[in-house]
């Protein structure tokens, strides 16, 4: 059976949705980046029984197991589907691996003649199980718990796609983006297409608002990030917005800097994940207000924990209150994480605030 | 024979210098950051019979050879010290090496108790080799041609010497600040303190200019920027200064984005170079006539050439033009360059300007 979201969000609005109707929570809705994932022995106990990491993508029983487990164990106010952003080239017919310990690994594609082996008919049946993922979260979550979908947005995906694996600098996209500028954007254009319906389809099966991650957004000067990130991902959340316009869609692009007020007025989102390099004054004077704002804590100062955490999540809250605005990590989670600050981080948000 | 600057500057006013005496030149001086290095055939001749690589830049005449080949090659109106911001690390006593084409490897400092590794006498039998290159450099240049001598940022090369080699995010080193923020500020502390020592020998053997290469300013939050690359960075300008007040320094804070004018503002640094994704707008509205701007093509468009390096080099140049402004990259030369790209470029530059 398929839930969709008009059928479960009208009665009591799940607050994670509030700031996005305008209003300023205090305190705010809370959810971590990667919040599923290695720091919790739970996820290891399930990944050690799931064969490779895509498997586990693929598995909707067990992915949907892993995305509730932090839920259960710290209330989050919104479920992030587990998946990655690379279930969208396997399923165009690249070749992706994930070797321990190591990051993925792809078959790169060099250049326009390469794209011949993407095959965007043949994404259907692994979209599918994703897409069943959803179905059985939104079945399981508890009714106030919003579910987040997300893809990678064009160019970060394009970039693991040219380059083969990650790299520091994702010189062989943009080398290809300066050198063949028309065969660049064919893949994009790709991209953008197979994300519309990769994105609709996880709305349709049950996700409340979705998010798109720009992880390599900021390598680019500003001609070629207008070109790679602001154009495709303004195509393709305008694409959702004519399906699901009452669904969210937050932008991430990291990195961005002072290209972010930019990228949040110009690609149509209705918020921006704020990195942690943002500094708060700037999030505070340019973005504040004007879009639903989420971020940004140092996910290593939840490794770190203690006194340090505490004054900066209370730096943040104070800098954040009074605009709409989501409490998150500008990064996902780190492995070295000890569950038990997850938990002292999920009190210091909720907690009174001076 | 030791040359000072004294001794060389008054007469003719090298053409670099200007911007620093408040003139806009159009078209701008130029240099390039990496512009001897592995693109050009002439340096893989003298580096491959240099032995390791830290050999080759303890060797005052290949050192110096090398850094006079791009120089000779192109016209450039600086040249820049041909050395490793890591000679600092190695200097103290730390085990560094370069393993080709994998990057620097160094036994990591991982608490307050490692730096006892750590000897700050012992630096003065190495520094005086570079020195000796500064010197030979000084007196082989054309009169015309500023040299500019350089070290890396307290809070970058310590990146390398916690991490023990070079990282996406230099989580080891954010981690040790968070953790233990006094042990860390002891390491930063003696960064300081040999690279006033460093730079100001440099500049004794004839250095026109210096610059800091803070290659990882960008992955830092707001407070610790501030504790981290501007504190740090303050007190090594305001030592060099009161020492030389006649000499440029200039910041590199790769990634600052936003941060950039407060670095510009806070550090006493006389310009600041701009990276690759800071956009001319910004550059424009927040840096140019407020400091020295220097920057920042894309290295990529390097190896490209052809059309877009044209069409982007015209719009920097339109963009800084009316205030002082030194032509640059936004990054290093890549080892993928042709040469003959370099050339085109510099031509480029010094064209007659729309």
């Amino acid at each position: 059976m398929n839930w969709t979201s008009a059928m479960v969000s009208p009665a009591a609005p799940r607050r994670f949705l509030e700031p996005f109707h305008g209003k300023a929570l205090m305190p705010p809705p809370v959810w971590l980046m990667r919040q599923a994932g290695r720091y919790l022995p739970e996820y290891r106990a399930v990944r050690a029984k799931a064969g490779s990491f895509l498997d586990l993508c693929y598995n909707p029983a067990l992915a949907a197991e892993v995305t509730l487990q932090p839920v259960r164990r710290y209330g989050f106010d919104a479920a992030i589907l587990f998946s990655d952003i690379l279930v969208v080239p396997d399923a165009l017919g690249q070749r992706v691996q994930f070797a321990e310990g190591e990051g993925p690994r792809l078959d790169p594609l060099r250049s326009q003649r390469d794209l011949a082996r993407l095959n965007e008919d043949a994404t259907r049946p692994k979209f599918a199980l994703v897409h069943e993922t959803v179905s059985r979260l939104r079945q399981e979550l508890p009714h106030d718990t919003a579910l987040i979908g997300f893809c990678g947005a064009p160019w970060t995906v394009a970039t693991y796609m040219v380059g083969g694996q990650g790299s520091s600098d994702q010189s062989d996209a943009r080398q290809w983006a300066y050198s063949d500028p028309e065969g660049f954007q064919r893949l994009i254009d790709i991209l953008v297409d197979v994300s519309i319906e990769y994105l609709s389809g996880q709305v349709k099966a049950g996700a409340d608002a979705l998010q798109i991650f720009d992880s390599w957004a900021g390598s680019l000067p500003d001609d070629q990030f207008r070109r790679w990130v602001v154009a495709p991902t303004k195509r393709l959340v305008a694409a959702l917005k004519a399906e699901h316009p009452r669904v969210p869609v937050i932008g991430f692009p990291r990195g961005a800097g002072v290209l972010a007020p930019a990228y949040a007025m110009e690609t149509g989102v209705d918020g921006v994940s704020c990195d942690t390099a943002m500094p708060l004054a700037f999030i505070s004077s340019q973005l504040s207000g004007k879009t639903v704002v989420q971020g940004n804590l140092d996910p290593l100062l939840l490794v770190t924990g203690g006194h340090a955490l505490e004054r900066r999540v209370a730096e943040i809250k104070a800098a954040l209150a009074g605009n709409p605005f989501i409490f998150n990590l500008g990064h996902g989670i780190v492995p070295e994480t000890p569950p038990e600050n997850v938990g002292r981080l999920v009190d210091l948000v909720r907690g009174s605030h001076r």
